[in-house]
């Protein structure tokens, strides 16, 4: 069960762009720089980033000095949202009700009126990671970064 | 990110042997006749209990009467034992560290000598995970399952 590295590209660039935002609000970016940045391929990491403005956590700006910035403050941004983004709706443990089939396929619905033991248990723990993950705003991880290393982001991504 | 479709099948498993083992302790089941009672492409299934009896959650009895049965109490059986031995060790989310390259490629290795901001809020959220999970045991999600389903179980898989 692996992310998709997809994940790990967005959570960058969503903490990037809180940086630019930061000094310059609401200065869109090129993705292509933001690919350069990090060496990413350009293609696939544009099409991250689109996956990211659909579910409203960037927004795309046309224009020559057009791009993509944050739709909203970092602070409302959750890692949670970005791993949804990238990763989908779907719960990680997929239940195919095997309890039904076979030996108990004549069994009345009223056994099975209840989700499955295991089914609801890994409902839990997917639950449980899902709030850790959605307690940490992007705003946080900004935090969590060596100040010197925001700065050159910053210098990097200056007009020139 | 989706877990294998071979984490439920080894979970229904380890409930139906610890309900057999409670009626006759012990006592193996043939894996193709596990994989009949829940209409389970029988090769495939073989190949998830050798897992589960690599990972010491099973135990394969050889001969003509032989089979698998749990190599120990249900009790001492996780539901995180049974994931981490269908979908491995590896966390959910590799960091590839990104944050390292281009055009940060030169900076001083003080500054990335502590985990990416990222990469620790993505391993605080899969060790909750992990912990739900290993607080329910084999013998938690047999409890909840309906009583008449057990003892149909036992008498499908009872000697003729």
């Amino acid at each position: 069960m692996r992310m998709n590295e997809g994940v790990e590209w967005a959570a960058h660039v969503c903490v990037l762009l809180h940086w630019l935002d930061e000094e310059e609000p609401g200065r869109p970016v090129a993705v292509a720089r933001i690919a350069e940045a990090y060496e990413l391929p350009p293609a696939y990491l544009v099409k991250q980033v689109q996956v990211l403005t659909r579910a409203g956590i960037t927004a795309s700006v046309p224009g020559k000095h057009g791009g993509v910035r944050l739709a909203r403050p970092a602070a409302r941004i959750t890692l949670m949202d970005v791993v949804a983004a990238i990763e989908g709706p779907d719960e990680a443990f997929a239940c195919t009700e095997i309890r039904q089939r076979g030996m108990n396929a004549d069994r009345p619905a009223r056994d099975f009126a209840r989700p499955c033991g295991i089914a609801h248990a890994m409902r839990g723990a997917e639950l449980v990671w899902r709030r850790q993950l959605a307690a940490t705003s992007i705003l946080d991880l900004a935090a969590s970064t060596p100040r010197d290393v925001a700065v050159a982001a910053r210098r990097h991504f200056a007009r020139t």
